[in-house]
């Protein structure tokens, strides 16, 4: 007999490289603005904790994982030093690097709408919290690296997000067996991520050229 | 016999009005970066519940209104699409545009004063979180634009928040009858924001030249 | 017989001058960005207390400090004035404000560390949450003025931020008495961070020059 491991452990191994993934993209962009090694260090945290932490806070749901677990933080905190030692080679591992980046998406919304789910919200918000966790920390490493964000001007990320979310969740509520659910989730979310990216897909953009207050 | 209606139904409709207001506003700025549509729908929601939202999470007031009624979240993200439809015909539509913002933000105010009241803060407090509640989605809204908020350089946009929720607040420490309170309230904050829009009132400005460190 | 005051006391007076002088320094930001009054009060205020606010809200300890005390929020809003008044002379004062805003570092670590303490988090989140409180209010200043934050990429301040905590909350755990390891701490982190201007000490950069994607 063969089984998939348990759905909850595969999230959880998941998660961690997710983490290390999201932390070790975002020193990339550190170094692009030539931070310092506690910046690099500092943005890594944010930007793979920041959905998960804006998630819980927006939903009420204390302690945070990385208060009660202070593992979560040290690995984001030292992820980071991974790419700076890797900075020389780094270029031919571009297509590694936007993999990492598309597991840490689609492994964050499952594991986001998990916990929305576990907290009895409705249907749209579980979906949400899917997009707000998977999507927020990348986000914020714009913002504190003063772009306008990547999420809100190009390629298929929240869209992504928000599909997988919208599967998963429909999954969750048909009480589909968690291990095939995850997997197919998961399978489903990273090929669209990454399809989008080789085709350049794109969604129609709105240009307005009216003149600026203030 | 001729009554006001009941306040709180006034101002549960004049929010609808004001999420939808501030979400379509915030649409022309989207369109200014040239944002896809998921990111002007995503700027056009985060820019109208962000202030309630930022309140809620400072006062410890859970759950959000927009995780506990969903319909808040769907109106905000479908209001931007009304903008994009619009596109052609808005730069004629300026004057409509001022009055919806200004409606958003004069009613914010006075439904953050009336949920602080509620939780019994402190008097400055509840006038500091209608300053949240009608201000907050903006500045939010500029640096996911990666501007300098405007709140922060130009205009009576903070002091006619600040005084919108005075009156109100002292209205209701004085147990005013809530009806005539919420009128008189509106009519003062909305006459206030567009006469200093229209004869271009100003507060002094700080000017600093010093060198910057770093 | 001469005995050091309660160190309680002792933090309490210090926040109240860490929060004007942050305070004060944040309204020199804005003044370089030529923003209105209400806009360096408003600044004024935020970078004053958004390192402590951002702490609760993380670890959930509600209320909000000037929430309950609207006096800290009413000091950090008219400190600016200060600046304002003064100025013609600020150049004159810049050894005073770097003091100042030092000051502000290292109490609003220990006061941080202290929070945390008595909510039984662990030992490492005792740190980050004296690191967040001490910094995270320069953050939100460098974001709202459309600045790569300071933080990231130069000088030592979050590095003074992450020994003043260890230093301190070693302490605590030691159950080391009270007053002398606050005395002890601050001036140990002072230093530290005066010489640290003075001497230009920095961290290793991490320098990318890999392509932009997006």
């Amino acid at each position: 007999m063969w089984n998939l491991p348990p759905a909850d452990s595969v999230l959880h191994v998941l998660s961690w490289l997710a983490l290390a993934a999201q932390a070790m993209t975002a020193a990339l962009a550190a170094g692009r603005r030539s931070m310092d090694w506690m910046g690099v260090c500092l943005l890594g945290a944010i930007t793979a904790l920041g959905g998960g932490t804006l998630r819980d806070v927006l939903l009420g749901h204390y302690p945070l994982a990385w208060v009660e677990r202070p593992s979560y933080l040290l690995l984001t905190l030292l992820a980071p030093f991974v790419t700076i030692a890797m900075a020389r080679v780094v270029h031919r591992l571009t297509t590694a690097f936007l993999v990492l980046d598309a597991i840490g998406l689609v492994v964050f919304t499952m594991s986001g709408c998990n916990i929305a789910w576990q907290m009895n919200v409705p249907f749209g918000i579980v979906i949400v919290a899917g997009m707000i966790t998977g999507c927020a920390g990348g986000v914020l490493r714009d913002i504190l690296c003063n772009d306008v964000p990547l999420l809100f001007r190009a390629e298929l990320y929240a869209s992504v997000s928000l599909l997988t979310g919208l599967i998963y969740a429909t999954g969750l509520s048909l009480g589909l067996g968690s291990g095939v659910l995850t997997a197919l989730t998961f399978v489903f979310g990273l090929s669209f991520r990454l399809l989008a990216i080789r085709y350049k897909w794109n969604m129609p953009r709105f240009v307005f050229t009216g003149e600026e207050r203030g």
